[in-house]
């Protein structure tokens, strides 16, 4: 159940497809995710763009806060920035539930490099649970 | 100076080619930016993606930031989406400066919609500026 | 209405006592108040605890979140420390509803020095509306 | 040093005096508090207050900041509530480096129930580092 959401949220999700995500591992309130850093994902100043490691982790934090079948709502993030990431580097990002109720739910997400296990962004997200379910399929 | 740099972060910020973003102006401390929701801007329930919004969001927050020509990082943002946005939207992103010191800055984007003026998504950074110039060109 | 709900939060909310808020203003999703910095609010540093800035802001967060009457329950805040605050400073606080919904709530609160009107801090908050209302004495 | 700090801040930061906050462990970027709730902490609605909550974990994060003996400030913070505390709840504060730099600092503050680990809140924060020196008595 769990990973058939994922696997229609990562084919409709453009962002997750534009990224090429890999969907690691998928379970209730739980999230692991693979993406290269590609040419197109660099800034001006030739590190991985902060939008695009926003959204590696934004979609960890979705696969998981959406795991239980009901959906879950972004109402807000942080990221904070702990390293520069490059061209060809592996990332990881992984989502834990820090907290869930009916209606809410904060998710914590690392994103670190696989080559060497830095952290290389943290980001927290809050969700609002509605009543309806995911239409996965 | 500061328009220069903005055209320069334009063309080599590569997620903002892939947004398509317009800089419609870049000030000192100041930028406003539009950009038209497409197809592959959605997430799975068809609304636009959080980390489109983010990356919008946020580039308006790094020509902002490295507007007076010295390297500002971001250490970290927060986001929150106050309202959503769908297919064709036009939304403008307009970033201010609330805080700069020599090593520091912070700041606040709004991301509205055009046709109505409604709040999509308000979001905060922080920067730590570096010694070094932008090569901008 | 509101006035009653203000004058029961600044009654039993111990900090906003410890603190010595002024309610200087409460209306449907809005709040002002005021605060002098004491000794007893100051860091090792000399100045305003961050926890004590916080804490002010907070208050003014939760009287405009609360101004409806039903229960609504902070479920995350950040705050942005723009500049530093001292011993006699007068401080305002202003809180803003930037969105609501049956179930959640988005507000903004600046603080500034009443003397020459900086901002001393920026802060954000969410609350989870609960269906029960708040008994206001 | 980094106990002669810990306990020159515990002793000058009036808001944890205030709170009566125990100093438990103090190292090179780390730190952990404890803190019993007392009924001036509590809000209107009989739960510990979030800005005593804030405080306390602020505590936690100024010293493990300081703790090199350079003047660290913090430049923001967040923090998520995830389940509520009552009168005469002992907690404790965890605070743990996450990165560090010559002038940015980035940390989080577990706030966590002593007699079943509830988390309670989670806190981070961010510092920039002054040239200065602590003044540690």
């Amino acid at each position: 159940m769990v990973e058939k959401i994922a696997r229609f949220m990562r084919a409709n999700d453009k962002v997750a497809v534009w990224l090429n995500i890999d969907v690691l591992s998928a379970k209730i309130g739980y999230a692991k995710m693979g993406m290269t850093i590609r040419a197109d994902m660099l800034n001006a100043a030739d590190m991985c763009q902060g939008g695009a490691l926003f959204s590696f982790a934004d979609f960890a934090f979705a696969v998981a806060s959406n795991s239980r079948g009901t959906l879950a709502l972004a109402t807000s993030a942080d990221i904070h920035f702990t390293n520069p990431a490059f061209l060809g580097d592996r990332l990881i990002a992984e989502a834990q539930e820090l907290q869930r109720t009916k209606r809410t739910g904060f998710y914590q997400i690392t994103v670190t490099r696989e080559s060497d296990g830095k952290l290389i962004a943290l980001f927290s997200g809050n969700v609002f649970i509605k009543e309806e379910h995911i239409k996965a399929g």
